[in-house]
């Protein structure tokens, strides 16, 4: 089975990270963040979200953000904006990419947002249609494609059909994202075939999630599916960990590494993007979940001595 | 591609977990800890090391808790022995498979054992006759057989050359063994499948480390290369934490329940044996890496309340 040759690297701390903080980020601590994220290599940050600032205060700085980030040519600047006003916001912003979102299943669609899913599709048509009068390209994504904490196993079918909507709309790619970490590699795998299979002239993004230690499983199943555009958070920040001392979104330090080991170039400097969450453990003031940071990466060898200190299986 | 239907399961964590814990777990803790697993659906239990006591004194009650487990008609209870003195004692307390190793890389057998690989072969052959004069299998590993900490990546052919020397000294079983941690799941499902190939009559065993995150990527991978025999240790305790906050071998309850949501049997009773992960943290003082654990089983579902108590991603 040929794997892709190269993949494109997202990163999405700034907004699915510090948007659950408790302890809401400094704006100048989230711009010197991204500034240093554009360092890395990576393809794609997504920075912040254009909400309403009662709903989520952590986000409430979106436009200060966007001004004050350093824009290095050749990543692109995201954000999600879940309505024409936030939209309004976002371009206004500059922002490369619009993200809007919805879940797979009606239930969690009403726990997150209060809607059907039917009135957000249709929420989202003025948002595509404003968006393509700018030329900037948005992203539809998926909350829960790969199951969902309320109804259990969603069915493919479904995800597919939302697919579509959203390629009726308009969007240049779809987003699957496994939002509370349920997917497993075989569900994954058919999943992202059966999407791109459907939408085979839309990107189709992949965002996992490492709750049940099936997130880097899932990455190479998506993999092999033909998907090559893939989001982490670095050192595991964010995304949901909805149960006490749960993790939420893979490390995307891991998975550069495992990508890069597998021989499937990312571009990015994985050194760097290690500083990075490093970085995002001292702006959080906790240690995160990344596992390559604490092990070391494989290509650093050890001495004898070094082993010795260490344990001896 | 059509993956195995059932898969055995086995749990190290007695022999590899309390091997390398600093305060000697006590006998009588051992056995019950042994015992409750067996009552989990687990194929089979490395119960504990034959080995030196001045070098390994955590393992120095070997013969007690062969002694005093009670044994489940079905289950395997294995046991390591690096030579023929251990072997001896291992087949006098009864033990179901007899154990021998050695790594895959000169430097890591002579760090680990202080003997050279083609030496550690010549000592396993005396074992091997002992255990076939009795009627019991043995299993050769291979310690290190995706990587090394000391010589980078391991060939494949030297991998392969080690098996065909255990299955010509006339071993039952060889393990391949992830000792750091260094796989991905290309190599695995690589290497795996070139084992597979050259020793197409003998049980082919998988060990792996999940140190970068990518032990259940490689678990599919051998899995997907036809691999049916998997070990793993309880909460992930043990298997050579090798750096400062590492991990070391994959939580054997992630395994199955990854194996389980993906439709490939395991035998294995998860409530039960996430409680034996639970009474492993109590047994060792300290919270493990386990993730299932933390957040759940898939097919626990929550309710809206119970959700808004979390977050809302």
């Amino acid at each position: 089975m040929a794997l892709p040759k190269r993949v494109v690297i997202e990163e999405d701390s700034p907004r699915d990270g510090f948007q659950i903080e408790p302890r809401p980020i400094p704006t100048e601590e989230k711009i010197a963040f991204i500034d240093q994220l554009s360092e890395t290599g990576v393809a794609e940050i997504q920075c912040t979200a254009f909400v309403h600032p009662k709903r989520v205060p952590q986000m409430a700085d979106a436009e200060a953000v966007m001004a004050g980030i350093r824009r290095r040519p050749g990543v692109r600047y995201t954000a999600i904006a879940p309505n024409l006003k936030g939209a309004e916001r976002a371009l206004a912003a500059g922002v490369d990419k619009l993200i809007v979102f919805l879940s797979a299943t009606e239930s969690h669609n009403r726990a997150n947002v209060q809607m059907s899913r039917e009135e957000s599709l249709r929420g989202f048509e003025p948002v595509v249609r404003l968006a393509r009068d700018r030329g900037v390209p948005v992203r539809g994504s998926i909350s829960c494609s790969f199951g969902c904490r309320f109804e259990g196993r969603v069915p493919a079918d479904e995800v597919v059909r939302l697919a579509r909507a959203y390629w009726d709309m308009g969007v240049q790619e779809v987003n699957l994202s496994d939002t509370t970490g349920m997917g497993n590699p075989v569900l994954v795998g058919d999943v992202v075939a059966r999407v791109m299979a459907a939408l085979p002239r839309t990107t189709i993004s992949i965002h996992l999630h490492n709750t049940t230690n099936t997130g880097f499983a899932n990455a190479y199943a998506a993999l092999q599916a033909g998907a090559i555009h893939f989001s982490g958070s670095v050192g595991g920040l964010g995304g949901c960990p909805f149960a006490p001392k749960a993790t939420g979104n893979i490390p995307t330090e891991d998975l550069v590494h495992m990508f890069e080991e597998m021989g499937v170039q990312t571009g990015v400097d994985l050194e760097r993007l290690i500083e990075c969450a490093r970085l995002a453990e001292r702006i959080v003031g906790r240690e995160l979940p990344g596992q390559v940071m604490k092990a070391g990466v494989n290509w650093r060898l050890v001495s004898l001595e070094e082993w010795q200190r260490g344990c001896r299986p």
